[in-house]
């Protein structure tokens, strides 16, 4: 994808500089500004979308007492602050998005979030001695996350404190020399302000790498408290009524379905749907290949690695019979499984994939999905839950979501379990034989049958623009479920001993 | 409160044999349960009650191989399996009760919990060499929060999974030998095993102390596999369906509404409303009690000392402005806070405690509440949206929970702001002249000065009965705002220091 940058030169010369504001002038700036912000946040709540506020800023330009001051300003009912410091493992644990997913506001609502995606690539950048090529490729990230939020509704605004060095030595002066101000973290902020360059070029390579038309940074000089305050109100005011009013974030000028390239492969009919396995081969090759998944799981965990196992597929294909088949060979303390249906009303107040960040397993284990994110391009494309525009744009979100976990090291497995449409009308017909097999056969797998032309068009487009290298999808051959079990199977086995650097059970 | 016990006998002795059953009665057994069982798990879904299935036993009974089994034969769409081993920080750092709380089924749902309340209790009792009295201790709170969610429709089913020693050396030699099933666990299972008499008079203690008539423990024989697994699947699916039938839970035999016994003391008239402070004094006194609120924190933090602040008070009262002058003394870092209204859809598909687990604070952390699970005594209970059986028993629910918070070693401090009947006319006129406080004034806030009686006496009780020793309130003449607020933070800054051991500043 490609950005329009807003500028590549020094983004903090051009800024305005700070002018001082008299007492009264201020109480009453602020009395209008507050009542502007409020006005702003009950128009916001009737709409869909949602606001999220990022101050990022030097030490010492008062980043905290921003946050204290928006707190005052803003309602608190529909307001709320995340800072990303000092996480626990769950967050430390999980691909490092998890914590922004987690903090993401519900539509209507708006978050502040102290420092956000920002603080911690500009710590590397400094103590870590990164590069622009890693600042690139990190921005790259947050651009296509922001982005993302952006075609969903999501108003972003991003405020950068700024303070010269010389305005900074000032600052931290009066603060050591006020021991009513004076705090623990002052320490820090010495041996950062001794640092000022180095942050200073972290802090421009992150910021004029994501300071884009559609969500630019707002660079304010801090060095007078007034005028930030506010200066940071009045952006607050005027991004948020300005969005608003556009209510549905523009069209790009780039047309999204430019994104959405046909895929003329037909995947399915590749499958041989007659391969099977005798009953004894099945029964000796489920011992084998569960004992090694058995194994291998066991060495995932030892070594803290992640396993994301996606089971898509036709009702009535076996998905739930081939799960309980990889399940028997994990430990139940292990794994946990997550069926998923239509969003709940909680959840449709979210990005769509915010409900699968929750549940990727922590570190060492593994999450099962029956069903999952590619629901998008799937029920929701063929029963036109979603626009064309927002499941045309998927593909890609989908391929980055998949990367961010992968690049965090944790194995992705996803199957589709292909069977023929006879195998299909077979299996209904048997399951309303089975007590307890027939509550599985619902009105909806019948409606699901009468599509499946559109369906099979809709899985090989997904599978065609999804199949990537470090998460590739494994079209399982399911008229026979034995087969199909073990070839599951097999797969997983090959893919956690890759990453494991194994070469089978030799090593 | 008093607990009928079931029995005080050795409970592993009174189990019944298992039998053997052969591979086709077997089948035809299972065919007929798994139609029970998904049926009882569709009336289930009809009703506002959950179960909670909690699969204890000696090692090698089975406990994760029963667990699979239960997640085949019920439908996993209804259905999730937590257990509760190698916790991340999130669930250590806070009280130990938080990770049962996360792991609540919501109404129609079910939840198996691997070893659940109990595995944790039976370690320490043979590894800390824990005394009986401590094991009365742990099972008195595992018995209330039994019975708290008993009363709230949570089905709940208690199966110890037993081998005799004998038998379970037999177990542990049958799967040593069998390479495909020899796993990674079998190191601790042997060093348990010469544990044995240890693991069972723990266990007997925990378990003969919370085997009572609402909520009795099912010892199963686990020496052969086929009547261990039906005999579970058979408790479930009887337990379930009577529950059912019962519908609401019962009326205990000593009438409930006897745990209520109201409150003659007038708090609130005790109050001097008169008292307040000059601008200058207020000034000063508000720059020394956040500075040393500042450092306490701080200190708190570094000692892993969370804290709780809980507001409430009469609408107009002062409680956001108070707030406001409590986290301006706070590094935005270090704290959260959780504004209260009406519970979502969500949130009412559990206990009404819930909802305020999640934000309990992490290590160090402070969470303040604007409003709280008081509401439940206030506003519920003079709105009647609880019956008075729900609001009855809430205060002491409200009292345990607040326990497990201070044994944890949480500072609790909560505070009632208390003005005049006068006093909120003048405030609610005054806040319809200014801009950004009209939103403030709403119809609720009319019709609840209309009941001003009943809260009064609504907070009396609550007062009375739940200003426990280490969660005491803080009743805030409010009348002057300046006075209130300085009384807020003097009070949590005594708190803390108590919890920190110091005298003051001079530490």
């Amino acid at each position: 994808m490609e950005y329009e940058l807003v500028t590549q030169e020094d983004v903090f010369h051009s800024m305005e500089s700070a002018k001082s504001i008299g007492r009264k002038a201020y109480d009453e700036l602020v009395t209008h500004l507050r009542a502007d912000l409020l006005e702003a946040q009950r128009a916001l709540e009737a709409t869909s979308q949602s606001v999220i506020i990022t101050i990022g800023g030097v030490d010492g330009a008062g980043k905290g007492e921003v946050i204290q001051i928006l707190n005052e300003w803003l309602d608190p009912r529909g307001l709320d602050t995340h800072s990303f410091w000092d996480m626990a493992a769950n967050a430390t644990d999980r691909p490092y998005q998890w914590r922004y997913w987690q903090s993401l506001p519900k539509r209507g609502r708006i978050a502040i979030w102290f420092g956000g995606m920002y603080t911690d690539p500009i710590d590397k950048y400094v103590h870590e001695r990164r590069h622009p090529e890693w600042a690139e490729e990190i921005s790259r990230e947050i651009r296509f996350f922001e982005n993302m939020l952006r075609e969903d509704g999501t108003i972003q605004i991003k405020i950068w404190l700024h303070l010269t060095k010389g305005a900074q030595h000032r600052r931290l002066k009066d603060l050591y020399e006020n021991p009513q101000e004076h705090w623990r973290a002052m320490q820090d902020d010495w041996k950062h302000h001794n640092l000022y360059e180095h942050f200073s070029e972290a802090a421009e390579q992150l910021i004029s790498r994501t300071n884009r038309k559609e969500s630019p940074w707002h660079v304010v000089d801090a060095s007078i408290k007034e005028w930030r305050n506010v200066t940071v109100g009045r952006l607050l005011h005027e991004t948020v009524l300005k969005a608003i009013k556009l209510q549905a974030p523009k069209p790009r000028k780039k047309k999204i379905a430019l994104k959405f390239s046909k895929v003329e492969r037909d995947y399915l009919s590749e499958v041989d749907l007659d391969q099977k396995l005798d009953t004894e081969v099945y029964e000796q090759a489920l011992i084998t290949w569960q004992g090694r998944l058995h194994r291998l799981f066991w060495e995932a965990y030892d070594r803290n690695i992640s396993t994301v196992l996606t089971f898509e597929g036709w009702d009535a294909a076996g998905k739930g019979s081939a799960i309980k088949r990889v399940t028997a060979a994990i430990d139940a303390r292990l794994y946990r499984i997550v069926c998923v249906g239509a969003p709940t009303q909680e959840e449709n107040r979210y990005h769509y994939l915010w409900r699968f960040w929750d549940p990727l397993p922590r570190a060492g284990r593994i999450t099962i999905f029956d069903r999952s994110w590619y629901g998008r391009v799937l029920v929701e494309r063929v029963e036109k839950f979603a626009e064309e525009k927002e499941w045309t744009r998927a593909y890609e979100e989908i391929n980055e979501f998949e990367e961010l976990l992968t690049s965090h090291g944790t194995v992705v497995c996803k199957f589709w379990l292909h069977i023929s449409k006879d195998k299909q009308m077979d299996r209904f017909k048997k399951r309303l034989k089975v007590p307890y097999k027939r509550h599985k056969i619902t009105e909806e797998d019948w409606r699901n049958r009468e599509k499946w032309s559109q369906y099979e068009t809709a899985v090989n487009d997904m599978i065609g623009l999804t199949n990537t290298p470090n998460a590739p999808w494994t079209i399982v051959a399911g008229n026979s479920k034995k087969f199909a079990r073990i070839q599951i199977l097999q797969s997983i086995c090959r893919q956690l001993e890759q990453a494991l650097g194994n070469s089978g059970d030799q090593s």
